[in-house]
C-alpha cells in the first residue's frame, strides 16, 4: 500500500512543495528576528537557510523543465498563506513548534509523494527534501523552555495537536486524484490510510522527543 | 592612501561584519515577507540566501579559529541593531532601497577594509563579500516604481540621501583605530577620506543607476 499512485503530476508537486518550502522559510526567518539571543538567532538562521536551500532546489527543477516558477506557485498561494497564517502561533514557542512539527511532517510526506514522481526526478527531490533540516536548535530550545515552564508545555502540547490536524489538510491537498469525485478517488482512503498513519506516528514521536503529550 | 592600517583585529572584523550580513539577511527575509507579487518575492527571497551565506560563510572562519559566532558579535548587536531600525524604513520600497544601497555600501567597505587583515584570511573574506547579491531584482523594482511615480521618487530619493549617512557611521564604527584618541589615530583623517569619497561615489552611482539624484 502507497500513495504513489496518487502523486499529482510533477508540475504540481514541485510547485506546492516550492511554496510550501518558502512558506518554512519565511516562518524561520520571523523565528530569527525575534530570537531571543544571538545564539539562536545563529542557529536558526542556518535552519533557515536549509529551507530556502530546498525552496531553490525545487526552483531548479521547476526551472529545468522551462516553467516560470511564479506561475507554477501561484495556485498554491492561497490555500498555503493561509496555513502558515494560522499555523503562526500566538508568541515565539508557539512559532517555532509549528516550524519544526509542521516543517517536518510536510518534509515527510512529500518525500513519500515524490514516490510516484517520475524517475528522473522524484529520487532527484526525495534527497533534496530529505536533506538536514539543521532543527536542532529548535528542539534544544523547545526542550529547555518546557522543561522549565509546565504551563507553557501544556499550551505547546495543545498546539501541537492542533497543528497536526491542519497540516494534514494540506498534505491531503496535494493530492488531488484523491478526491472522492475522480476516477482514482477510489480505494484512495484506503492508500492514504497507512500513510498518515505513518505521517501521524513521526509527529508523535517528535511530540515526545520535546517532552509533550500528542 | 588607503585604509588597511586603520583595519581592527581579525576578531572585531569578522565579528562586525558577520553580524552586518545577518542584519542585511534579516531585512530581505522581511522585503520577501512582504513582497506585492511571487515573481519579486522568488528573486527577493534569493537575494536573501546571498546574504545569508555570507554571513555564514564569515561564521566558518570565526569558527575556524576556534571562537564562539556569538561572543564574537555581541559586541556589535546594540549599534547595529539600532542602524538597522533607523534604516528599516516606512514602507516595502524604502526598506528595498536600504538594503541595496546599505548592503552595497557596506560590501564595498568591508571589502576595503580586508585588506589590512592576515593574508591567511583577507583575500578569502573579500571573495566571500564580493560575491553576487543578487540584488538585480531590488533595482529593478526600484526603477520600474520611481518610472511610474515621481512623489515616490523624490521620497526615495530623501531616503537614499539620509541613509548614506547612517551607514558611513556603521563604517566608520568599524576603524576603532580611526579614533582620534588613539595612536594611530593620527593623519587617520587622511587615510580615510579618499575611501569614503570612493565609497559615496559608488553609493552615487547606485543611485544615478535607479534614477535617483544623489
Amino acid at each position: 500500500m502507497d500513495i504513489s499512485s496518487l502523486a499529482p503530476g510533477v508540475q504540481h508537486f514541485l510547485g506546492q512543495a516550492a511554496y510550501c518550502e518558502l512558506g518554512e522559510f519565511e516562518s524561520l526567518a520571523r523565528a530569527v528576528a525575534t530570537a531571543p539571543n544571538l545564539a539562536v538567532k545563529e542557529g536558526l538562521s542556518a535552519a533557515a537557510g536549509r529551507a530556502l536551500s530546498k525552496h531553490h532546489g525545487l526552483i531548479t527543477e521547476i526551472r529545468r523543465r522551462g516553467h516560470e516558477p511564479a506561475t507554477e506557485m501561484a495556485p498554491f498561494v492561497a490555500g498555503l498563506d493561509e496555513f502558515r497564517q494560522k499555523t503562526s502561533g500566538a508568541n515565539w514557542h508557539e512559532l517555532l513548534l509549528s516550524c519544526y512539527l509542521a516543517g517536518g511532517l510536510l518534509d515527510d510526506f512529500f518525500i513519500r509523494l515524490s514516490d510516484g514522481l517520475p524517475r528522473d526526478i522524484g529520487p532527484r527531490v526525495a534527497q533534496l527534501l530529505g536533506e538536514d533540516s539543521g532543527t536542532d536548535v529548535l528542539v534544544h530550545e523547545l526542550q529547555t523552555a518546557i522543561e522549565n515552564d509546565v504551563a507553557l508545555g501544556s499550551r505547546l502540547a495543545m498546539w501541537g495537536r492542533r497543528l497536526v490536524g491542519d497540516t494534514l489538510l494540506v498534505a491531503r491537498s496535494a493530492m488531488p486524484a484523491a478526491d472522492p469525485g475522480t476516477d482514482r478517488g477510489d480505494g484512495a482512503e484506503a492508500r492514504i490510510e497507512p500513510v498518515f498513519t505513518e505521517l501521524i506516528a513521526a509527529h508523535t514521536r517528535r511530540m515526545d522527543g520535546l517532552g509533550l503529550t500528542a
